[in-house]
């Protein structure tokens, strides 16, 4: 299940990556599940990842990976059907051993890979199968190898993830292409979410970082579907630097806030396309909380009310019982909240003011946005001027359904 | 849907309270609906509350009225199928006007009664329903009466909820009895979950509201369904003074021990008698958190595993996917968690430890465990001494069936 229909974008493919697939049989039959990147020298990656305690063998790696490497990389190695998580000094060896397995093939270093893992936890990576399949990589530069890496990382998702934009920047053109997975265990500070963006600009790693991170926490940061925070997730960005645009390089430079842009934008639009495919969702739900006295009693109300179930069992019967929205601004736990100065809105219906229901309220006119397959709640708390915006979608039978059955 | 067969305890009657029930039509057709407490002068009485920032009407007025007696109350009035929560100015004088009703057919003062409300939220509260029917009530001081009350205050519970016992103190004895209601947005702190237990022992508000605390936070405070808080949550205790055991003063008192340990062990049982009759619950989890360094830091994993969908619905399936409970550890925002050092039980099966799956642990020792209808997590942090107790149900089909079939 998943909201919506789903229309593959133009990818644009960025010079200085090529892109490998190839079925290596980790846990699904027939299909591919380990995806390669190959970035020519000189290419910057930065990186956000799970802060989990009990974060996966792989993150480990990538970061210990990054930190040798100064942010130059030439390899990534990523592995769809066991997140080799919480396997211990093994899945460290086994991570270690798909690095050194593809630094061979591309001839580099093995601390010049990073290796990503998203499927099952704790159980042994069967690194045999993905070492033995690498040689059989197809390396593909054009646009359709995005399509088919999208597929190869794919779990529990329903459909590939990709997002691309250009740029322009005076009289040359830079380009983000970007793709992601995660459809459960999604509540990112990284989701099992990994994402892979690309993109042409010339950028030292140190900038990339701080780039990454402002992207993330404007997408992949703001979204929930069943706020478990999963032991893998990760998001890189690579930057080739082979568009004819000029360097950038600090927060100063010509076409820093272009590049910014595009990037959140193609960050923004991989994390919604994660809760639309979030798993059973039937609802995609955008929160607009305004009127905060900090952005974190912003988060705080948000996620409040993306994570109770019985908002999101409402969303699903489409039944807008809004009592419930506002029980979960009210445990938020911010601090001496007025009640009676808090306002809610569903799309441009009010329905809560002074305490309670909105007098102008009418069942029929909140139902009809309920109705809907994607809309806002609003809020206003009515303390200040911070505002924060976060996504989330619903939960159904399908959800209970996916994660009753899942690895059986 | 419930865990377990219930099995109506032996109810111990206390001197000086009566209890009345009748139907009032307020949501649902022929059954009790309204209940009533009528307790002899000189009753102390203290209570918890939500701290819900909507908190409802009802649990106003209970402060205020408690604060204008200092704890000296003759009498409680209770509905089920409204929850008279957001209904502003109007439901503040909803429940005024049930207690104004009351007040006169007991001939007290209106701020000697304290109103309560369950069901659902953001509804006018239909008070004329209440005043006409209170009349009618037939006051009865049987153990009988007991049961009759905690049906009449049942919403989408399935059980009854009651728990008795009898403390010895030299040659006189002390009683208490209580009910409780609750199924769904349970995270107490406190849960829509109200909570009557009455005492016949001697001791003054004051005192008696430090007992309620103590004895709340080893129960209704420690159990979560689905992580929502609700607007009603209250759970009062009333000590009629009627027992010949001595007065109890302070927490130097003798028996002061052996009344504390009686209430604790009623509120106990009816909180886990709520998350036995949780919506759609089929499994009763206890988690045990040992070796925190704080009783917090016990609490946030606690209530990350208890919260955590997807240990929920693994639960449900009988799947002993543990690497959801360590991921859910894992993200709990314990400060620099060592996770090698982090061990983690199914009732007497270490499944975890050095980071990874215990070199001990067969699937089949945990399959067993997963297939039992109540078991304990036990979770050894490895940082110190605090440990904390939590209760907490599984995530099925039938939870979303009832939240999004409710109200419809």
């Amino acid at each position: 299940m998943a909201v919506g229909e789903s229309v593959w974008p133009e990818m644009h493919a960025i010079d200085g990556i090529t892109i490998g697939v190839t079925a290596a049989g980790i846990k699904y039959d027939n299909r591919h599940d380990v995806c390669v990147f190959a970035m020519e020298e000189g290419t910057a990656v930065a990186g956000v990842f799970t802060q989990n305690a009990f974060s996966a063998a792989p993150v480990h790696i990538c970061k210990e990976h990054l930190s040798k490497t100064q942010g130059y990389v030439r390899g990534l190695v990523i592995n769809s059907g066991n997140a080799n998580a919480c396997t211990g000094e093994e899945g460290h060896e086994a991570a270690l051993e798909s690095c050194r397995s593809l630094s061979g093939l591309l001839r580099v270093d093995a601390a010049e890979v990073l290796p990503f893992s998203t499927g099952v936890i704790g159980e042994p990576l069967p690194v045999r199968k993905i070492t033995r399949a690498l040689p059989g990589l197809l390396f593909d530069s054009a646009d359709s190898a995005w399509l088919a890496a999208a597929k190869a990382i794919m779990t529990t998702d329903t459909r590939p993830k990709g997002a691309s934009c250009v740029v322009r920047c005076g009289d040359a053109e830079i380009k983000v292409t970007g793709i992601a997975k995660g459809s459960g265990m999604i509540k990112p500070n990284m989701a099992t979410m990994l994402g892979f963006v690309a993109t042409d600009a010339t950028v030292d790693p140190e900038l990339l970082q701080r780039l990454s991170l402002l992207a993330a926490n404007r997408s992949f940061n703001r979204i929930t579907i069943d706020g478990d925070t999963s032991t893998n997730d990760s998001c890189v960005v690579m930057a080739t630097g082979r568009s004819a645009a000029p360097a950038i390089t600090d927060e100063n430079s010509p076409y820093y806030t272009e590049l910014l842009n595009a990037l959140v934008e193609v960050h923004q639009s991989l994390a919604q396309q994660i809760v639309l495919d979030g798993e059973g969702a039937t609802k995609f739900v955008t929160l607009d909380i305004q009127g905060g006295g900090s952005a974190q009693e912003c988060l705080d109300v948000a996620y409040a009310i993306g994570h109770s179930p019985l908002v999101k069992t409402a969303i699903f019967a489409a039944d807008p019982n809004w009592g419930r929205i506002v029980a979960a601004i009210g445990y938020a736990s911010v601090e001496q909240l007025d009640a009676s100065l808090v306002r809610v809105w569903l799309d441009d219906v009010l329905i809560v003011e002074n305490g309670g229901r909105a007098t102008s309220y009418q069942e029929e006119a909140g139902q009809a946005v309920f109705d809907r397959e994607s809309f806002t709640i609003k809020v206003d708390l009515g303390r200040g001027q911070a505002s924060e915006i976060l996504w989330f979608s619903d939960l159904s039978h399908e959800y209970i359904r996916i994660n009753a059955e899942y690895r059986s």
